[in-house]
């Protein structure tokens, strides 16, 4: 019998699931039809930084794979081609072209979600013009772009977080006047106050001006309709392009209308094996979905490519007739704001206090490499650990060149549950152009026995 | 009560452990003294390749503690004094002034041993005429460099391995012209075959001779009594200046002498407290004791100051009143020879074999960032785990920027236990700069799913 698998969005999540299901099944056991409301499939969202910022200079580099090479696998690509409804009780999908209006009806056996995430765009005066741009996706970026070759001398940014401030690394490489405005004390809310003051205190270095606890207001539009300021609580910053970072959502209005389970984030809540709960045969993966936090053990929404990717996998393993689950996340994220690295795992102390856990912190200063092999760079870390137990809880790291990654060594060891005392018997990789014989993420571990 | 704990070795083992005792008690509970036969205490040994080489200007730069600094912290250091003796019966060891000659006994009620590790030299004609070296103590890299001070041009390296491979690295920046000399078919043979090619490969493209598979003979000497040649069953390799890169042997002649346990690698046996097996009161760290390997569940002799320091700081705890133990190690070890990062963790297949485990392999090939992203490096990526169980066993490494740490991955999830399908699952950090979307690691675990 051949079983007819429909997916909706032709990104990382959807795309990874029907190539992995077509490595498993063959079209004569299994139909594929996929649904793409853009121009592209199967890119790097999070590589657009840095082709807006002129690193990757063509945007097709971000381009995994093309609609055509998807059609060269027996998989059915519509592009621009929008699903309006989910139709579960008759299991079939409405699609709309977007070229033409046309609607239709198609029916499935199994259905992969994977509608991804969208920028959020506070309903504030202004923000919906021409010139504030989103950069979730390729056709947003290529429409930053365009305003870019415009006169524009003064971006601002609005949000602090990993695309605000990669948004912001990427104006100051196009030789733009950078203001970050965000809400929180410090940028990058995602690690604590004292490591976001570091990553502040690095960018002001870098000759941005960052406006913390500011709320945005509005975007003062000047007579061509575009921005000449943004307004916030602290002040009108001067603005000739706004771009938004102010985090994404997960785009389920489909999924709500058809009565599948949404958690607190908005996102879908799936089993480990990323089908929807309670639901046979559909399946849901990428930025539309919320993730177990293996630390917390609470659901949350994580808009990040490889677990898109891991999740499609998953997805397409079981499609296949495999068995695969993904067990969740540890919150592991890096980043960077041109050359400060940027990067956490596990728990910050406010979650672990939401989490109900006593805990522990310590905070230590370590180099790269050993301090007498050139290019030693300075880092800070921070952990985190439960108060008695001792078990690991968080990692967070702010430094130069070599520090970001070092952060995998924390996320294994979350995932394994270890105690911070075994953290600092850990056989990591020593070598003077590596690291110092002691690693800076032990040197931390150390500190907080 | 005062105790007294004597400490034969002032180096990393043996210094890490009376500083940690010292911190833990004050003089008056504990007097402390430290033998030392060379003219430095509490240096890295790891780092003499690359002040050798040039890239580390001085030489006190490795010098992580003074004798002086150790003394302010109380501890009676005494250098170019050698202890010649234990006599565990009496509890008291006997040392020689190297300067003057005298001899004395000093009693102990706690005895720390951290007599490290000598270079491997052959007992074969001309290996111990000077202009052939050994860099295991600075003073052994002093007069290395004082024999580049002559008009060398040829440098000859006998070994392959991480020392070998360094000094290799190290004349080449200096200027000489080098050829490798190895006994295995490859060199780097910590990694498996297939593996070592690529660095010898590389090597070759960096001008090297390489020549594997040849065992040394012989140095011939020239009139003034330096070397002109070494002789290797693969024929003579004209130098003027000679390098040992043989490995090193636990320097353990006095513990054997005074009738203490002793691995098949002539390293001595510890507890996992660092207490030397079923003696009260004497204990050993460092290049001179055998490690557990927690994978294979056997005893190795690693040398590693990263070990010695781990090894010390848990005998200074165990000394001081607390309690620590060092659990083993997984065979973790990152190197590089230029621009090539070389690292590994766990079993290599043949050990894997020996410990008669069945195993599978994959190899795969990735960048060492997003594949778009300026800088992304390729990197080869051995994972090799046990059949049946999927439990991961070991992991290579040899890239290019961003290759070598890579393996900690590896480390930590092979002293958790994890299989390869859990590493599959593991929450790395993940941004364009800094990896793949799959990090290559897991790229391996899924290739050898």
């Amino acid at each position: 019998m051949t079983e007819h698998l429909v997916v909706v969005g032709g990104d990382a999540a959807g795309m990874s699931a029907a190539a992995q299901a077509r490595r498993l099944r063959g079209p004569e056991r299994l139909r594929i039809t996929a649904f793409e409301r853009g121009h592209f499939s199967s890119y790097s969202a999070c590589g657009i930084p840095y082709w807006v910022g002129g690193d990757v200079p063509e945007r097709d580099a971000l381009i995994a794979r093309t609609p055509e090479q998807h059609r060269a696998q027996g998989i059915d690509l519509l592009m621009r081609t929008e699903v309006v409804e989910l139709d579960l009780d008759r299991r079939r999908v409405r699609s709309r072209d977007l070229e033409d209006g046309s609607e239709a009806w198609t029916g499935f056996d199994q259905l992969v979600i994977g509608t991804g995430a969208e920028p959020v765009r506070p309903p504030l005066p202004g923000f919906d013009a021409p010139g504030v741009h989103g950069v979730q996706t390729l056709d947003e970026g290529q429409a930053l772009l365009r305003t870019l070759e415009r006169d524009c001398r003064r971006a601002v940014v609005v949000g602090g977080g990993y695309i605000g401030i990669e948004m912001a690394e990427a104006m100051v490489r196009r030789g733009l006047d950078v203001t970050v405005v965000h809400r929180a004390p410090e940028p990058m809310s995602t690690l604590d106050p004292d490591m976001g003051r570091l990553v502040r205190e690095a960018m002001e270095g870098m000759g941005m001006e960052v406006v913390p606890g500011a709320e945005a207001k509005e975007v003062l539009l000047g007579p061509d309709g575009r921005p000449r300021a943004v307004v916030s609580s602290a002040g009108e910053h001067p603005a000739d392009v706004v771009v938004l970072g102010l985090g994404v959502r997960p785009r389920t209005e489909l999924a709500r209308a058809a009565g599948l389970p949404l958690g607190e984030s908005g996102g879908l809540r799936t089993e480990d094996t990323m089908r929807v709960r309670g639901q046979e045969g559909i399946w849901a993966g990428g930025d539309c979905v919320e993730v177990l936090d293996q630390v917390s053990g609470r659901y949350r929404h994580i808009a990040l490519g490889t677990h898109a990717n891991k999740q499609g996998r998953v997805i397409g393993i079981n499609l296949g007739g495999g068995s695969a689950v993904f067990p969740g996340v540890v919150g592991t994220a890096v980043s960077k704001v041109c050359a400060l690295e940027i990067a956490r795992t596990g728990l910050k102390e406010r979650e672990a206090e939401a989490a109900g856990l006593a805990y522990e912190s310590a905070v230590i200063e370590a180099t790269s490499r050993a301090g007498y092999y050139p290019g030693a760079a300075p880092m800070t870390v921070k952990m985190t650990a439960e108060r008695g137990s001792g078990r690991m809880l968080g990692l967070q790291i702010v430094g130069r060149e070599g520090a970001a990654k070092r952060v995998d060594i924390g996320a294994v060891a979350l995932t394994a549950g270890m105690t911070v005392d075994q953290v600092v018997s850990l056989d990591l990789g020593y070598a003077p152009p590596f690291s110092p014989v002691w690693d800076p993420v032990q040197v931390a571990a150390r500190r907080l026995l």
